[in-house]
C-alpha cells in the first residue's frame, strides 16, 4: 500500500456548478480506483476557471452595487476551495459507499506560504478576473500602482498576478493526521491560498496564484508520499508535440526529463510545470515516482498501461 | 479540561473581506482565551451577511454575463465556509503563536443532512440574495415553481428558503479525529451545507439554510462536548426585553428556559433559536452546560462573571 497524491486539473472540473457536479463524477471514479486498491490518497486540484469566474463575478457585482465587496485574490481562492471541495467530497463519498468502502472524505482549507523574494513577483504571468480595455487598464494601474494589468493573448487587458513557488503548507500537520487516521483528504485546492510571512506566526494573503502542480508536489513531499499522479488532458507526455516525429514518453528518469525540459519540449503554463513538479517530487528521496496521465486512463496508468512515469 | 464548542454569529464577522479581517481579531482573542485555559475547542460560525452578499454578487453578475454561473445556495454556503474559515484559521493561528501555544487550526468543509420531511420546507422563512420588485418576484416564481419569493420586512421581495433542523453531520468523524489529536477545528460554517439523503450514501444539496445555533448544538452533541458557548451581541439572555421590568438571566435550568420560551420571551430568528439550541444540547446528557454571552465578555462568562448559563 502506498501513499498517493492525485492532482486534478481545474479544467477537469467545469465552468459552472452544474457542469462541475457532472465532471466530478468521472474524477471520483478514477480516484476511488486508487482507494479501492488500498492506497492512502490525498487529492489536490486546480481552480483556474473557477477562481476566475468567482473573481470576475464578484468584481462585476461590486462595481455595480456598493453592498457587494471586491474580494482580493487570496479570498477568492479560499472561496473556491470550499466550493470545489464540497462537490469533490460529496461525490467521492458517494462512490466509496457504492463500492462498500467505509472511509471518510474531507476538505481542508489550506494556506501555502510563498516567499516575497520569489522572482515571480517581479514578473507576473497569470491573468485573472475581468477583461478591460487598454484605457481602463491604464486607469486601474494609475489607481493601484501595485496591480499589474497585461494584454492577455492579444485580446483584452487583465489583472495579471505572480505565480510564486510554494515554500510551506501551513496545515500540513492536520492533513497528515487525517491521512494517517484513514481519511481521504482534499487539500491545497487551487494551489493553496498564497500567504507571505510578515513576522513569526503572522501570515498575510498574497495577490498571487500558486501553480497547482508545484503545490501538489510540495503536498506530496510533506506527506512523504510514494506517488504523485498529475492528471491532465493528455494520456502521456509527448516529445516534439504536434510534429511528425512526435513521440510518447512511457518512462524516464528525472535527469532525462530535465534534459527534455531544457531542450524546450514542454509548453510553459501547460506541460512544463507538470514535468518540473514531477522532477521536484521524485528528487526529494529515493523510491518516489511521479505519473503524468489523463484522468480517463489514470487506472490504466496505475497498472503501467498508460501515462508517463518519471522516477528519481 | 473540557471540550467546548464556540458558535460565532455571522454578524460578528463583517460585511466585506476587509471588515472581516478586522473583526476576526476580536473573535480570535476570545477563542484563544478558552484554548489558553487548556480546553479542546471547536468553532462554528454563522454566515448570514456573507452568504447573502456572495449569492447576491454572483447572481447579479450572472444576470449580466453568461460566462458567470448562477450558484445555488448550498454551493454559496460552501464558498462562504472557505472564505470565513480562511480568515478565522489565519487569525487564530496568529494569536496562538503570539501566546506561545503550539496548536494547529484548520477548517473542514462540512455538510449537514436535513430531512426532506422537515416541516420547515413547507414554510420557508429565511430571505437570501438579491432584492426584487413584486412584479419580478412573480415572474421568477412562474419560471421556477419550486422557488419561494416573499416580501422581506415590508421592503422588497427576496428568495426565501427553509431553515430545517440538522439531522447528521457527515464529516463528524474527521472533526473528532482532529479534535482528539489536539487541533482547533473550525466546522459547520454557516450552519453547514444542507444536504438531503436521496439514497444510501447519496446526498444532494438542498436550497435551505440551517440555523447556525442548531447546527452548533448538533456539532457539540456529536463531539460530546461539555460546553456550548453561543456568542452574540448581548451579554445575557433577557426576560421582558426592552420593557421596564426587563431582567437579565444568570443561570437557569432547561425546564425554566423552556417555560420562558413558551411564554414568548424570546424573539424568533434571534434569541429563540439560541435558547432552543442550548436546551437541545444540555438535554442530551447529564453534566452539559450551554452559555449565551456576548463575544466581548466570553472570557468573563467562562469565569461565571457574565453570560447566561443553561444547565440540563
Amino acid at each position: 500500500m502506498s501513499k498517493i497524491v492525485i492532482a486534478l486539473g481545474g479544467n477537469a472540473l467545469g465552468k459552472s456548478p452544474y457542469e462541475q457536479k457532472e465532471k466530478v463524477k468521472k474524477a471520483a471514479s478514477s480516484i476511488c480506483d486508487f482507494i479501492e486498491q488500498g492506497h492512502d490518497v490525498i487529492i489536490s486540484h486546480g481552480n483556474g476557471p473557477q477562481v476566475g469566474m468567482i473573481k470576475l463575478g464578484l468584481d462585476t457585482a461590486a462595481d455595480l452595487d456598493s453592498n457587494i465587496a471586491h474580494f482580493p485574490l487570496p479570498e477568492c481562492t479560499a472561496l473556491s476551495q470550499g466550493y470545489i471541495g464540497y462537490h469533490l467530497q460529496n461525490e467521492i463519498s458517494r462512490e466509496l459507499f457504492a463500492r462498500k468502502i467505509n472511509k471518510g472524505v474531507v476538505t481542508l482549507v489550506t494556506q501555502i506560504e510563498v516567499s516575497p523574494e520569489d522572482p515571480a513577483f517581479s514578473n507576473p504571468t497569470k491573468p485573472i478576473g475581468a477583461f478591460y480595455t487598454q484605457e481602463e487598464a491604464y486607469r486601474l494601474m494609475a489607481e493601484n500602482p501595485a496591480a499589474v494589468y497585461k494584454e492577455d493573448a492579444g485580446r483584452d487587458w487583465r489583472l495579471t498576478v505572480a505565480s510564486p513557488k510554494p515554500v510551506n503548507i501551513l496545515e500540513k500537520d492536520s492533513i497528515n493526521t487525517l491521512l494517517n487516521s484513514g481519511f481521504v483528504v482534499i487539500a491545497c485546492g487551487g494551489g493553496g491560498i498564497p500567504v507571505i510571512k510578515k513576522a513569526p506566526g503572522v501570515y498575510e494573503g498574497a495577490d498571487a496564484v500558486i501553480d497547482k502542480d508545484f503545490a501538489s508536489a510540495k503536498l506530496a513531499a510533506e506527506a512523504d508520499a510514494d506517488f504523485l499522479y498529475i492528471l491532465t488532458a493528455v494520456d502521456r507526455v509527448i516529445l516534439n508535440y504536434g510534429k511528425p516525429n512526435a513521440k510518447e514518453l512511457i518512462k524516464l528518469s528525472s535527469e532525462e526529463a530535465q534534459g527534455y525540459a531544457r531542450e524546450g519540449h514542454f509548453a510553459p503554463g501547460s506541460m512544463l510545470p507538470k514535468v518540473m513538479a514531477a522532477i521536484d517530487f521524485v528528487s526529494g528521496r529515493q523510491g518516489r515516482s511521479a505519473v503524468i496521465s489523463s484522468l480517463e486512463k489514470a487506472g490504466q496508468a496505475a497498472q503501467g498501461l498508460s501515462g508517463t512515469v518519471i522516477t528519481g
